[in-house]
């Protein structure tokens, strides 16, 4: 999906929701365990409750490896399912892979190859192996590297700020190195709901990007926040929520109560993106 | 497998050689190609050929995943392979995760779990999200996180020396603060042979810990420059090749061309353990 697409996706259904499918196999309500697939079915019910609400879905690879050749399958159905609605909604492989580039080559191969079962539109990575690590992920036609930036944990803490001699952080030499390998039409960063504060200085470096902003709902983040330093014209936004929205029920209504989450979050959406920003 | 276990496996093999399975399926000979599974078969075979000089064996995940499900079987009846010679051969997971701490403990589960499909010994782990990101990997007992701190490709430059008011370089911060997380008997470092000289600095930081050292071989470094500033009295080394011994023959004869490399290898490894380092 390229740049206009996306941004008349977020028009049409007024909402920068993204959806984490973190679909861990014991979270699973315990009535769908008796499918062939539970995280399948999970994901394609929680999807269909929450699609119109939603401009993407993004499920963590840690789920599925976890679970070794059936989380894989998992994966692929799910993917198969999401790539019918190819135009309504943009899918994000949270992989945050990253390896020398003879090696990135196969991760892209992997996830964004239009002719592989997968078939994402976006794939998150890690910046530490620079830019021959990244690259190749930038070869696919209308699809997106979201690169680690400044990220939603504590641990964020440890390197990433990291300061030269002229205060510069290493996040902000990573965003000011990277945005020339590619532009704001196959790039994305990772920017934490936690580090709301930070959007501001970040939106001075990239005015334009879309930024991925996790940690909104379990992790704390305010949507509030996050809008107020970092919305553009464009919207420049996907703000995800995975379990607060995906388990807010354990129970049989787990997809209603998921919707419920959703609506809650896209009705705030709609507000923040009716404010003029021109 | 301990550390006691690792360097007695080192003295009895007489070898610190880890052979990287990047078995990439285009790259597979054609006389294997109408074998049920021929990313295994040729797996399998060049292990045989070459276990008896190998002390790990290290399969990157990429060259698995971009072959989608079928990548994965391969993987998993690759590990069971490997996993019938236990106290014979360390494994290592090239897979270079990382992830909030939730997260990365289901990586951890996919890969290090003694009950897991897989059951590697030791996971490639990126360090850009901090101390929450890579701790998961630790709680397993006798298992092991190799962080990345200065890699061998083109790209190590564009973060990896960013470098603060002191100059302390990012590479350098990572090894210094991640050693506190975990110690010498559940943590190895990858540190690049086409950066040689720099191991003696990292030396200074972390005398006793194993480095994993790619990058000799089809990328250009030399096993003697790192041996000269890295091998330690316990050895403290595992240098990784892939290409230049799985792919040295194209033909039938593959796996006795992997073994001649790997010998060739080994002997040079033989002659620089026996150097005196007390």
């Amino acid at each position: 999906m390229n740049r206009t697409a996306l941004i008349q996706l977020i028009r049409r259904k007024q909402s920068f929701l993204c959806v984490g499918l973190d679909s861990e196999f014991s979270k699973i309500p315990t009535h769908l365990l008796n499918c062939d697939d539970p995280i399948y079915e999970f994901n394609k019910q929680i999807i269909d409750a929450t699609i119109d609400l939603t401009i993407a879905y993004k499920p963590n690879l840690a789920f599925y490896e976890s679970q070794g050749l059936k989380g894989w399958q998992s994966l692929e159905k799910t993917m198969q399912y999401l790539n019918r609605f190819k135009d309504d909604v943009f899918t994000i492989a949270d992989a945050k892979r990253g390896d020398i580039g003879n090696t990135s080559r196969l991760y892209a191969q992997a996830f964004l190859d239009p002719f592989s079962d997968l078939n994402f539109d976006a794939i998150t990575v890690a910046p530490y192996m620079g830019e021959d690590s990244v690259s190749p992920f930038l070869s696919y036609e209308d699809k997106w590297v979201i690169l680690l930036a400044l990220t939603s944990n504590k641990g964020a803490f440890d390197f990433q700020l990291f300061q030269n001699s002229e205060g510069k952080k290493l996040y902000q030499e990573v965003i000011e190195k990277s945005a020339r390998w590619g532009n704001s039409g196959n790039m994305m960063y990772v920017v934490g709901a936690t580090k709301a504060e930070m959007l501001a200085d970040i939106r001075q470096i990239i005015p334009d990007h879309f930024l991925l902003v996790p940690g909104v709902g379990a992790q704390g983040g305010s949507l509030a926040e996050v809008a107020k330093y970092g919305l553009t014209k464009d919207c420049g936004l996907l703000v995800n929520a995975s379990r607060s929205i995906i388990f807010a029920s354990s129970g049989t209504d787990f997809a209603i109560k998921a919707r419920e989450e959703a609506m809650k979050m896209q009705q705030e959406m709609k507000i923040l993106l009716s404010r003029d920003r021109s």
